[in-house]
């Protein structure tokens, strides 16, 4: 399959360069796995880009309506593809004043899968990353355009064995990786940091502990040092489009694939339509 | 005049979405002010563009030469008229990491110069804002476009008479206003917000200090609560496109049109070409 992309429903691949989305990231994204022809956990998607434009000031009514029939106006694969979503605040306004109403602008991409010969399912290398993540409780947890930061931790391993960072704040409290949000197991507790500063709350984070919070098991969300994190029993590492990633190697240390990654893992939560 | 933009040389108004100065803000842009047919202060100008490419990874090799030659391709008015450069790290990479090597976007857009019809060169009100700067120190000084957090502020005080809003960073220290940078004047002494962890270092603030210095004029950049501010004999603000707006109201407080505020007004240094 080829890339298509759709602007405000029709056929397109640029956009104004007066567009907020580029002069301020005043916008959202939602990256999207696109399984057995359905986009799956579509609701959740929906749910946090709706957080986010009301956050940034960018009006969702009739959105999601529209979103939806942007996508039906592609042809989804049977097999595996990614669906990425953009809403950005549109053209318009004097300088940085969001201009009244604003008239934002949708952006639909179907591009393929990416191929991942190396298993990373069965455990990858993740490394620390010097970059810190800037509290900021007003852009946290939201997946906006302002992603310079992941963008810096990006490029420390770039020459590396690693396929993915972990990122800490400026207090030096462990939040995620750079695509992807971290857990960890120890003494039967799961743990996750809290993103009410700094991070990307995950749509399989939220799957994630829906699950474990099914099972019975205990939850932690909280504020951990990287010591903390080393110490634990099992990690692992989540996205919409990978599900779950294992940690078998974290700097110097080592992890063994973990009794609740593999249960988890089993489930295929990523694939889940609802 | 109307607006005209150069797309990297050639008459454009589009980008292509893939962009990663939309898909993360990876790019940089000057706003510069067009005066008597020349664009003011373009070397302090390119000087900061090169320090963010650096920062952001963007190649710098003869970026400075293109943007002059897309410069001299604009057919600049005899009047003020406004210059931006937007430079982006172009299209490409997987996912955060940025291509290697990058290929850049540059943006040239010249525009007409905003009208004030009421005089905030006499004196302008400005409000405190709510909305916090992070501290960010891999990302403060440049002209970055992850501006979230100022149109976070800017909307603030949609509703009121204010022309600019203050805003302090998340440990409580004033930084700048939303589009400006902060002077003020106590006991003689001229004192304005350190800038290594959040906050815009603006040409004109530079062209400021450099003035004071000549002048011998004490001069303090250092971490200030807002009851310091408020304290201050005299009070303003600036930016390359406006040069020295005093602050007469800040909140509650009435100010004078002071002194060392009028001294500097009168040099009108953001129309100086070197």
């Amino acid at each position: 399959m080829s890339t298509s992309t759709l602007i405000n429903g029709l056929p397109a691949s640029t956009i104004p360069v007066s567009d907020r989305g580029l002069a301020y990231g005043q916008g959202l994204f939602e990256t999207i796995l696109v399984s057995a022809g359905q986009p799956a956990l579509l609701h959740a998607h929906f749910d946090r880009l709706l957080q986010g434009c009301q956050r940034l000031g960018i009006p969702d009514q009739g959105l999601m309506d529209a979103l939806k029939a942007d996508i039906a106006g592609l042809s989804l694969p049977a097999g595996d593809a990614v669906l990425k979503l953009i809403v950005t605040a549109g053209s318009g306004g004097r300088g940085y004043l969001t201009p009244n109403p604003a008239n934002p602008n949708r952006i639909v991409t179907l591009s393929p899968m990416p191929a991942y010969p190396d298993q990373p399912e069965m455990g990858i290398d993740v490394c620390w990353c010097e970059t810190r993540l800037a509290v900021q409780p007003a852009l946290s947890g939201i997946k906006h355009l302002n992603r310079l930061e992941q963008v810096l931790a990006r490029e420390e391993w770039r020459h590396t064995n690693c396929r993915e960072g972990l990122v800490s704040d400026t207090r030096g409290f462990v939040i995620e990786g750079t695509m992807s949000n971290l857990f960890f197991v120890s003494e039967g507790c799961l743990h996750t940091p809290d993103l009410s500063g700094s991070g990307i709350n995950g749509i399989m984070r939220r799957q994630i502990i829906a699950q474990a919070d099914a099972w019975g098991v205990q939850i932690h969300i909280g504020d951990y040092c990287p010591e903390q994190v080393m110490a634990a029993d099992e990690l692992f590492l989540c996205n919409s489009l990978n599900g779950i990633w294992p940690i078998t190697n974290l700097g110097e240390h080592e992890y063994p694939l973990g009794h609740m990654t593999l249960r988890l893992q089993s489930l295929q939560l990523q694939r889940k339509v609802k």
